[in-house]
């Protein structure tokens, strides 16, 4: 079954740090998140896992599948879909070998290069971005804008979705763009109700595909 | 074969931060280094397994153990014969079901106790430290000695491999307490000439066996 990406939650643990996350996850997957990411950069490994087997238990109930920030041994303990890796992280081909053929293996690019190298390299999507200027994290990368978020949707073939700064004010133009998701932190973490403000981008980037 | 713990390097990506890494284990190995631990606590997960496939290289020629310290995933990526945890890294019967019955697994152990859980949890050696006081490492964790050393030694049937603080003029002592080796970095890594080092630390720890 085709993997849906369109309403994609970057659950971050630092930036959730403090609250309940799974909590937050329910919330935002009963508002129509499609699929979610577990980031934890500054937890150890066993704090992850714990985290990542808290999440996984309740996302394969849904449906949701629950992809793991850089670290893949965290993704094969508490069996989840598979990775999303960094331009810095463990490359693809050695992800893959380890993860096997039906891990879901996401890539961060900021460039058509990337997005291409991503796809022969054999990722199954890309995320690109900064879609728009965002404070939640340090990038000295180019701001993609609409315009950047097409010219990588046309220079591959894998879904392509788009993160940084989104919000459902700005989420259609990224429909138009061609992006087959948005992905989230703050716009959903940081609301007064998950759930609404996923609902809320849900729509305002369903409407125009 | 039984794996030989006795001269323990702990190469340290941090410590070593501006020199040749790859040339020092090289020196040490050369002076009587049994195993390695690659430990890289800032290194993001791809210069990591490319620091890691470099000694692995290496070592293997040799038929020296490459241990990776707390990423399962480097290890699998790098072909590594498996890992350090540490009380915080992803728990053993975890890292056992992903690494498989072939790979060796040492856990950092400050207490009986804690040597005792790691060997019911099917760890196949335990670092216990800090054996003297180190600067090499924060820890607020008290000092063993080798009167601690000892008492871990007989709380658990797994090889002991002391770690901190050690060097040429001490290893003996815990030779006598029972260690079934030394682990060490800035004793080799910082001395002026690693290979010498070793040598000096293996007489040393030998000697009393």
């Amino acid at each position: 079954m085709a993997t849906d990406y369109s309403l994609y939650l970057v659950a971050d643990a630092d930036y959730a740090a403090g609250r309940d996350l799974a909590g937050l996850v329910d919330a935002a997957v009963a508002g129509g998140v499609t699929i979610v990411q577990l980031r934890a950069k500054n937890l150890t490994g066993g704090a992850f896992v714990e985290l990542g087997l808290a999440l996984a238990g309740r996302l394969a109930e849904r449906g949701i599948p629950l992809l793991i920030n850089d670290r893949l041994d965290v993704a094969l303990a508490c069996g989840a879909a598979g990775v999303h890796l960094g331009q810095e992280d463990v490359p693809v081909p050695l992800a893959r070998r380890i993860l096997g053929p039906d891990a879901t293996i996401g890539v961060s690019v900021n460039t058509p290069e990337e997005a291409r190298r991503a796809e022969r390299q054999g990722a199954d999507y890309v995320g690109a971005g900064p879609a728009f200027a965002t404070t939640t994290k340090d990038s000295p990368l180019a701001v993609l804008g609409p315009d950047g978020i097409r010219i990588i949707v046309q220079a591959t073939r894998l879904p392509v979705v788009a993160i940084g700064g989104i919000g459902a004010g700005n989420a259609a133009e990224l429909a138009r763009a061609g992006a087959g998701g948005i992905a989230v932190v703050s716009a959903i973490l940081g609301a007064p109700d998950a759930r609404k403000a996923a609902e809320d981008l849900k729509k305002a980037f369903m409407r125009y595909l």
